[in-house]
């Protein structure tokens, strides 16, 4: 993962992003936007925001719930402009690496998204559900799901735009079923997002097994195939280990929820 | 790094914690201890926030500087509660993980330990030269090495303490190299460090070596001695990644500089 020459960089101009419903980019509620420290003790806020930094470096490894004193403060982070900040920051490093990728005449050039919490954002979801801190509840997250109507991560629109500008073939690993196709392609398209190279979901005979096999079988296949995976993206960490690793993985926040 | 059980824990009462003199911890500073809002814009706090995440996830990859709007927030988040806060908690997923190990009876549980911004501080040192905003100079930094006074990392010599009691043998596997070995080992005695099994230092074959490779290499051959090496404390991902990994690898907080 720290094997290649990286140089900051920002966003070329996003002239070519089709105008999309004002529905599908998630967006800073009206209020709340600021720091977010209603409520929040200053013990119960440094605590949690050094938990959050433990998630999102693997330090705390295997997590089933929010502590229940940082479920404010993870709601506040979500809602409020530093989950936004950080998915813009972590775009723009993985379009510099992106931009100094010398890519192939084969068309091999690869790059790997995951779905929720990295394309789509669920938020709209986990707001009515607790943040992450209610127990997840199948059924309701799959009427969601159909509803087909979870919005863009904003950067992560940017990122996937400029990527295909670049040249690279894009492929949605996610951990969704082969029966929520439909209405995963539906979101997809509701949200901006379009000539993906391939989606690919859940078969039956993956069912059980964990992200991160589930993952990197499927990467190998690419890599089988002759693809170059350069990047990958994911808001798991069970997106991005394992084997047939992308050359760069880039971690996205994700304090909600936990995903072996 | 994301396949052991863990459960959430704190440290047991650490009573066998020897005197040690009061120069030897590190500690927040008198004043500036708030959250370190001082003189900088709100945007750039939100920003350099995003910057250290990306940074601390290996998002940023290969960095040179911290950026120079963020100098003044890395100084404060040195200075301040969170980053004594942020190596708490990552003691605790660390503790948490040790005491469900089950230790063999043949004395080969290991865990290794980076030194310098991990059993180490040389905040001292970067306080007065610009908190990794100056350009490395390592006369300097060498001069402040064998002076021998860095004082420890609360949090890294209650775990190390602890992981002791518990059975573990403890290695030291650092950057520095053999002939600072005297001045290493007095600097770890006083700051409250002892009965380590090995201080492994860079020779002379090791000079230019990446860091990720060399320390790949001697954990390969604690591998190779029948060592099980199940965790690995750094605040470099060079002291984590690569081959011979421990089973579960903590990234340290470091915000002041890389090392490839």
């Amino acid at each position: 993962m720290a094997s290649c020459l990286l140089f900051m960089g920002v966003f070329s101009t996003m002239s070519l992003i089709p105008s999309i419903s004002s529905e599908s980019l998630i967006k800073l509620p009206s209020e709340g936007a600021m720091l977010g420290n209603r409520k929040i003790k200053v013990d119960d806020r440094v605590y949690c925001d050094s938990w959050r930094l433990s998630v999102e470096t693997n330090n705390a490894g295997i997590w089933e719930r929010i502590p229940a004193r940082c479920e404010r403060f993870v709601e506040d982070y979500m809602d409020g402009e530093r989950y936004l900040s950080d998915s813009d920051v972590i775009a723009g490093f993985s379009s510099a690496f992106a931009n100094n990728v010398k890519l192939g005449a084969d068309g091999r050039d690869a790059w790997v998204f995951d779905i929720d919490e990295t394309l789509l954002s669920n938020l709209p979801y986990y707001e009515s559900h607790g943040f992450g801190s209610d127990i997840f509840n199948e059924t309701s997250f799959d009427d969601w799901v159909n509803e087909a109507k979870a919005p863009a991560l904003p950067a992560s629109l940017r990122l996937y735009k400029e990527l295909q500008q670049l040249g690279f073939k894009i492929f949605l690993l996610t951990g969704r079923s082969e029966y929520q196709r439909e209405a995963t392609e539906a979101n997809l398209l509701f949200s901006g997002y379009s000539k993906w190279e391939r989606l690919i979901l859940r078969e039956e005979s993956d069912q059980g097994k964990p992200a991160t096999i589930y993952k990197s079988e499927r990467r190998q296949e690419l890599v089988n195939e002759g693809y170059r995976i350069h990047g990958s993206s994911g808001d798991q960490w069970s997106d991005l280990l394992g084997f047939a690793v992308a050359r760069r993985s880039f971690k996205l926040p994700n304090p909600m929820y936990f995903i072996l």
